[in-house]
């Protein structure tokens, strides 16, 4: 591998530079970044200083942030002028964004200020907006273009363009009104009107949506770019679908987190300061233990039953766990049904339906085995048995209905699921099955 | 909306047929395939033929395989055929594999054969593998030819090919020797040879190969496709962004899926029937239940010590619940972070220490707040509640180390984190959580 053979030759202390740049000329700008991240800052700047210039800001755009910072610091003015003037303008913002305020100052005036004008306004944008992942650099045509002029066009501007293969379709005041793709021109004569092969059933954005919906859409349509408007419709950038394909991933880790009660961050775990990971999971773990106050209370209220029979307290966490699981199973099913679309607001008669059958399959199942279990390891009492199993089987038919139905509730009260079913959903199935599983042993063992 | 209008038009049952076609012709082909998830069989089948030749096999491609079903079977054989030699061949795998067998043979003895045959080397690949989401609908060019040669290639077959702007270089025995972009290719000049231009580092994969490794180098790289090979490395076929954006979709649902203790599956919620839910839930649920014994054993060598002191008893769910949770938030960052490749197996010295003084901080906080808590509703019981607190802060402690090793470990035993972590992390913090507490109920209040 050349990357290998690169940091050999970097550490060996020889920089022969000659024998680099041949390295580096055969290798994707990923990995030349990725190089980076092995290096001292020292040797950092000594290898981007040996970069050939056409490939510089390319790979610069992949270095870590810390990384960027190391070199921006270490350059002249008329360098950073150099590579930041060469970055597509959503890698110059995602690098901005990243940057301490001295740095962010002493780029923006290295700047070239029709650029420095995009990236302070995509820097208002707020964040996970459609606006704050667009990019500038994109091809318009007019109707009236002729598929060779429109050729023309890219031709001579193409090369500093994000993509060149979605084009769209502006009119004299800059409204968006149709789109064309490369194909579509490749495929047409010369002296094809623009107007009449461009697409009008356009699928757009705004520049205020939220960035997830615009991931929805790419999905939903196999789209390569969308084309971004402001509140007058006017074209003001493109969304690319590798920029999507991060949003996505993003979006998961956030429903992932959300999940596990974690205050979501897009910080990565190792970058993250102690102080700030555990800001993100205290306020969850306090109010879980909180309102477990609540089964405090209904343990200490059955006190006397525990009392006559000490037994039955051996088998609380057994249940409680068992119901968690069964709850968490389908919130988790529910959840991730409506992130991606399969299940809607409508559909939670069906959802209880379906729960409460698998349920009642699950809760016979395990009630069975438990029985067993129990009278195996509790000297055959057989009616302790029967509370154990009857509490078990409720316990899961009340804790797959509240899991399904809950994250349903939650969506309809404009409340993130992903967010309010972990706490809650423990919080109630933890208290319900102790409810079930003392009022079975008043009933059966009468205590 | 068209939609609303042709659902309207449709249901009337005054079928206006060029009325429909006018407001079809203007919509996308994605669009119009979610009209017929709102119809019924018949309507479904008057839908589909009143469809523009040319958008028809599109639109089929987008609808749900019930559908599909009905409408093949509705179809004649000479419809059939028109529709699925029009499909790309990942759409016609993507289909077919969704359907019984007796669809699936009339549909191959309608189909041309090159395409029966390339059908069939696709069903042939296993699951989630590189081959099986492949398209062989690709550009191909050789090195010899000329920019202005390749343009013609693409014009006269281009129609038909998933994308246009990546193309491939092969050699006579159709080995894979590099790569290039209808941009490189418009922006160059006609008599330019592609062999000068193409691009020899190339990021390809197996068909052998496992989607998840595909979409991660696809993120990686920024790709819009790249190219598939056999094991001699010919190339037999190429990827696009937009299948890998589902494979990344399912791939973290089926994540999440793992980490809800539940077996992933890649159907729907609503169409998953009943007993498959169970199944995919039952083992899980089993798993946890009977490793529940263990608490189980803990609690009953203890009871002596419980039936003293009653009062204990009430702080079990709390301690266990905090000390669950502690470690699944640790343990739900270590996961997703390996997964989008942030945390590697070398982290793990670093990852405890993290873990370590989060536990300390946040267990400083809980341990304090649950002391004032007790306090107030434990009639000023000061040892107890130095108990409960003392428990509490070194269940967390061991939890978030737990919870943060045990994903690590699995990974370097080669077992799934997502998998392994539910069941286990939870069956160790519960059982450490309460020989904590008992050992401190021992030590401090002497029971």
């Amino acid at each position: 591998m050349n990357k290998e053979e690169i940091l050999e030759l970097i550490n060996e202390g020889s920089l022969d530079i000659s024998k680099i740049k041949m390295l580096v000329s055969d290798m994707n700008t990923v990995d030349i970044a990725e190089i980076f991240e092995e290096l001292g800052t020292e040797k950092i700047i000594q290898l981007f200083r040996i970069l050939p210039k056409h490939i510089a800001s390319d790979v610069f755009s992949y270095v870590g942030s810390d990384h960027q910072q190391t070199i921006i610091e270490a350059l002249t003015d008329t360098e950073v002028s150099e590579i930041v003037n060469k970055l597509f303008v959503d890698d110059a913002v995602d690098f901005i964004e990243e940057m301490p305020a001295n740095v962010v100052k002493r780029v923006l005036k290295n700047v070239r200020p029709e650029k420095r004008k995009l990236i302070n306004q995509i820097l208002q944008y707020p964040e996970n907006s459609a606006g704050s992942i667009m990019t500038t650099e994109y091809v318009d045509l007019r109707e009236n273009a002729k598929v060779r002029e429109a050729f023309d066009t890219i031709r001579s501007t193409g090369v500093n363009k994000e993509t060149i293969y979605n084009c769209y379709v502006i009119s004299d005041d800059r409204l968006l009104v149709g789109a064309i793709s490369a194909k579509i021109m490749m495929l047409a004569r010369p002296q094809d009107r623009i107007g009449d092969l461009m697409d009008t059933n356009l699928v757009f954005t705004y520049t205020t949506d939220d960035q997830e919906a615009v991931a929805d859409q790419f999905q939903k349509y196999n789209l390569l770019a969308m084309p971004v408007v402001d509140k007058e419709e006017r074209l003001v950038g493109i969304i690319t679908v590798d920029d999507i394909v991060d949003v996505i991933v993003e979006e998961n880790t956030e429903d992932i987190h959300k999940m596990a009660a974690l205050v979501p961050t897009d910080e990565e775990y190792l970058k993250t300061s102690v102080f700030r990971h555990s800001k993100n999971r205290f306020v969850w773990m306090l109010i879980l233990m909180l309102s477990a106050t609540i089964t405090g209370f209904i343990i200490s209220s059955f006190e006397e039953g525990l009392t006559a029979l000490p037994v039955l307290m051996a088998f609380v966490p057994m249940l409680m766990n068992t119901g968690g699981i069964a709850g968490s199973q389908a919130s988790t099913l529910i959840i991730r049904g409506m992130a991606v679309g399969e299940i809607g607001l409508s559909d939670v008669l069906v959802v209880i339906w379906k729960e409460l059958r698998v349920a009642v399959l699950c809760g016979l199942g395990l009630g069975i085995v438990n029985f067993i279990r129990v009278l195996i390891t509790n000297s055959q009492n057989w009616k302790l048995c029967l509370t154990i199993s009857m509490s078990l089987f409720f316990t899961i038919m009340m804790a797959k209905t509240v899991g399904g139905i809950l994250p349903i509730f939650a969506k309809r009260l404009k409340i993130d699921p992903a967010i309010m079913s972990a706490p809650l959903l423990t919080t109630i199935c933890d208290a319900v099955s102790l409810i079930i599983y003392f009022s079975f042993a008043k009933l059966i063992l009468g205590l």
